[in-house]
């Protein structure tokens, strides 16, 4: 079946990108991890940007549907199970972020989906702290939210590049848990105190 | 005079690498750029890793040079310049940091020394969080003083790149002003009262 045939060189793919990095798999790489000829290969996609370009549609579709549930967050433990699931997101998509210098110059027409993409995150997270602070559970004001949105998605799009050069860490894997902690320590000088207890169960869990 | 063409050499190279990425700089690229035979750039550098080591030790030492001089800075406008004066570096040599995934890929041993160098910027870090609690300029406890150091690496480390992606800006210049600015909002909500004047100060020059 071709489809299947289509999504098992999606998969093997997006599994090399994460691996070797994007500037480093060539389609004759593609085509030989896969057990396949490169004509075949070229039958199913015909170049490289068009499998990136697929994967990162899905990329796009996974961090949209995180947006829209963005609305019912009104408390600081479900603002921490959606860093979770955002931080797995990207994990799971490591290659797009952490290449992005060589994807956006490599397909341009992708480097501007993912400005597009940057805007909509920096929407959804401000709107996500208005709502926030109108719920009491953080402090801040329009044009602190505003600054807490972007310390928010700066982190979101780079903490896990950032992550491999902490000492200590080399090797392992990602950590969304990890991530989404040091995301909340961003937030948390404006934290009301009714919400501070969650935070402090998550530092001793993580600093501990 | 071999020292002056070895100079040029990496001058161009520092731009290239700025200017396409270090994925897409070839050897070859590099001597049609200087109008050089490749067999002449051979005879300066053996390998393009040797060009990389050259201009990463270099990087390495300006950021090493403004590390050991953050023992004076005991107010917002020292910090506003330091962070300035870093983001100047970084963004020199802005290669570093954006292709660090492709370049640690390929030149373990450079991946390990920018691990060291981030272990150092932590430290520097962290023990300028707490001269300047120790001042008075910022109210944070030992924990938070780790938690800034952090922020304020991770932001320095990642934010140029970052910077790209804000909707907006394509195309212009990095702002060593704006990104040190951002870096200040990190702070923001440690700083005592007495330090507040000079950080609405710049609030009012870069939000408008």
């Amino acid at each position: 079946m071709a489809g299947s045939t289509r999504e098992r060189i999606l998969q093997t793919c997006l599994a090399l990108f994460n691996a070797h990095g994007l500037p480093a798999v060539s389609t004759h790489k593609i085509a030989a991890e896969l057990g396949m000829s490169p004509g075949n290969l070229h039958y199913h996609f015909k170049t490289k940007e068009q499998i990136v370009t697929w994967l990162f549609r899905r990329f796009e579709q996974k961090l949209e549907a995180l947006n829209s549930s963005t609305a019912g967050i009104a408390a600081v433990d479900d603002l921490w199970l959606a860093l979770h699931l955002r931080f797995e997101v990207i994990g799971e998509y490591r290659f797009v972020y952490r290449d992005m210098a060589f994807l956006s110059s490599e397909y341009p027409a992708l480097g501007q989906r993912a400005q597009a993409l940057t805007a909509l995150e920096l929407v959804a997270a401000q709107s996500l702290f208005e709502g926030l602070a109108a719920a009491g559970v953080v402090q801040a004001s329009a044009e602190q939210a505003r600054i807490l949105a972007l310390q928010m998605v700066f982190t979101t799009t780079c903490w896990l590049s950032f992550e491999r050069l902490i000492p200590g860490r080399d090797g392992r894997d990602t950590d969304p848990g990890l991530a989404a902690f040091y995301a909340l320590t961003l937030i948390s000088p404006y934290v009301s105190s009714e919400s501070r207890a969650y935070l402090d169960y998550l530092k001793s869990k993580y600093l501990g």
